[in-house]
Order: structure tokens, then C-alpha cells, then sequence
């Protein structure tokens, strides 16, 4: 941030306002304050049978890994509406039973991933822009050296992990 | 936003970026695209007994008015360390036992709330600088006409509902 959004001035400052105890960008001509706070990434982990859908990306970062249906939530609309939104855009797929799994925070990222296990509610799948290939896989098929994202790896063996004892609890956790 | 924050250009547009399927400030100078996404406000339900903890407001806005212990996810932490931060800003609480219990949408604030059923660890609560006094009440003794907001309101009926069954689930839905 080099210069005021609302009045224009260069005048910025970087200090802890009155009141506060944090260090936020301060506009000196305008005394506008600038709050900087995380950004939510949601998506879902699509299953069909004993397989689940990932997505090989299309763009960077880490360009032709794979990764889950995820990206970042909009203004106006759920958290469970952004991760079905953000399936039908990179997988082109169809999901019903929607359901919360993880909630990772990843505070040097400044994010929080927040992944639902959804069951795909037909064969319908096919890459979307931001994806190059998308494909079912089992967990032995899974290209886990080819894994986009840590929180999306952490995810799948969660969920492979759950698989064994058929219970899919809530995972909160932070990376 | 009227200026461009990276170069201070007046020339901004709000349009559609290639590739992208939503309006974003865009720079017609430099070219930077200016995102704006949803922010998580998180806190506990601090639970002492058959008594839980409430804080009256100590600004705007609902002055006055009382609320659950919580407040806006900073950048580097993790939700619930941003949970128990609030809580000890806001009630100067100590709390343990901290368990994810709601997460409710507000797409037309822009806002994700995130609530942790929390024990206290003791009774060494006080007013923070955002609050006028803080409380324990019994079901019967809550305000219930003088709560903050409606997201609140519904938070304290889920929790009184589930108390009647001992079972405290995962909610997540949007207002």
C-alpha cells in the first residue's frame, strides 16, 4: 500500500492507531484507517464410490499439480455456497450432501482453508478454466509427489485416514 | 475506493477482469486488480455452569447493547488463537476447552462468524476497553431483548436448545 485509497495522499503511515494494538496503514491526510485480515479459500473434496475428484491446475501458483475444487470466497454469498461454486467452476461437477471437514489456518499465509467432503452427484466432471485435467482417483492412484498445497495433502490423508474407521469428524487445525 | 493504491491513479474502473467472472476495482494505470473478500469475525461462548459469560457493548455500533466475546481474525494467527484473543481483550477471560460450534454466513455483511464453546478456567473476568461490563447469566437471566445482534441471538438459542440434549454439534448456515 503506497497511497490512500479514499483520498489519494502518499502520506501513509504504518502504526498502531488510538485504542488499538496492532500496526495498521494510516492515511495522514484523510486519517483513514486500513485493516488487513485473512482471506477465506473454500472447496470441496469430491467423492464418487472409493475414489475422489481432483483437479490439475491450470494456473499458478504450482502450475500442472493437483489439487482439490478450492478458491477464494466472494463477497455476498456462504462459505458452503463459495466451496459449491468453486467445484462447478474448476471441476465443472455437480455435488450434493455438502458437508464441513477441515478448518485450516494457516496464519503465514494469511488464510483459511475451509474444505467441505461432498459426494458428486453425477459423472458429469470436466476441466474448467483454471484447470488443466480433472480425474477421479483412488488413494493408491492419487499422484501424491504432485500434490499442489501442505493443507490440501494434510486434507486427503485426513480424509484416507477417516476412511478407515468411516467417521468423518470436523479436523481444525492450523498449518 | 477512489484512488489506486499502488500508483495513486483518480482512473479507476470497476469491471470485469479477463478470465475473471466479477467486477473488481481495476486500476487503468497500473493495471492492478484490487480484490475484496469477506472477513471472519470470531469468539467464544464462555461457559461457567448452567451460566454463560456476556459482554455489553462499549461501542458502535449497538452501544450498550450485550454480545458474545469476539471480533475480527487479525493476519497471522490462527482462528482460535483469534477466538481466545477476543475473549481476553473483550472479557479479560481465560478460557480452555475451546471447541468450534457455529459458523454462520452473513453474505449481505460480507461477514463469516465463527464461534468456539469455551470453558472459563475461572472467574478472573472484567471489562476490556470495548466493553462496558461483562456478566454471567442464566438462561433465564439473558437480556434477551438487548442483544447485539441477530447472529448472537441465534448463536445463544442453538447452545440453549442443545444444552436440553447435552449434545452440542457443528452449525453451519448462513443469515
Amino acid at each position: 500500500m503506497k497511497y490512500c485509497s479514499n483520498c489519494g495522499s502518499a502520506n501513509l503511515a504504518f502504526k498502531i492507531p488510538e485504542g488499538d494494538n496492532l500496526p495498521r496503514y494510516i492515511c495522514e491526510n484523510c486519517q483513514t484507517i486500513f485493516y488487513q485480515n485473512p482471506k477465506i479459500v473454500t472447496g470441496t473434496l469430491p467423492i464418487w464410490q472409493d475414489k475422489i475428484l481432483l483437479c490439475k491446475r491450470a494456473i499458478e501458483p504450482r502450475y500442472g499439480l493437483w489439487t482439490l475444487p478450492a478458491g477464494f470466497m466472494e463477497n455476498n454469498e456462504s462459505v458452503e455456497q463459495a466451496a459449491i461454486r468453486e467445484t462447478s467452476e474448476e471441476a465443472k461437477a455437480n455435488v450434493e450432501q455438502v458437508k464441513l471437514y477441515v478448518m485450516i489456518s494457516l496464519p503465514n499465509r494469511n488464510q483459511v482453508y475451509m474444505i467441505f467432503l461432498a459426494q458428486l452427484s453425477d459423472l458429469n466432471y470436466a476441466p474448467g478454466i483454471e484447470s488443466l485435467d480433472v480425474k477421479l482417483f483412488t488413494k493408491d492412484e492419487i499422484p501424491w509427489d504432485n500434490i499442489a498445497f501442505p493443507v490440501i495433502e494434510k486434507t486427503l490423508n485426513y480424509y484416507f485416514d477417516d476412511v478407515t474407521t468411516d467417521q468423518f469428524p470436523l479436523h481444525v487445525t492450523l498449518l
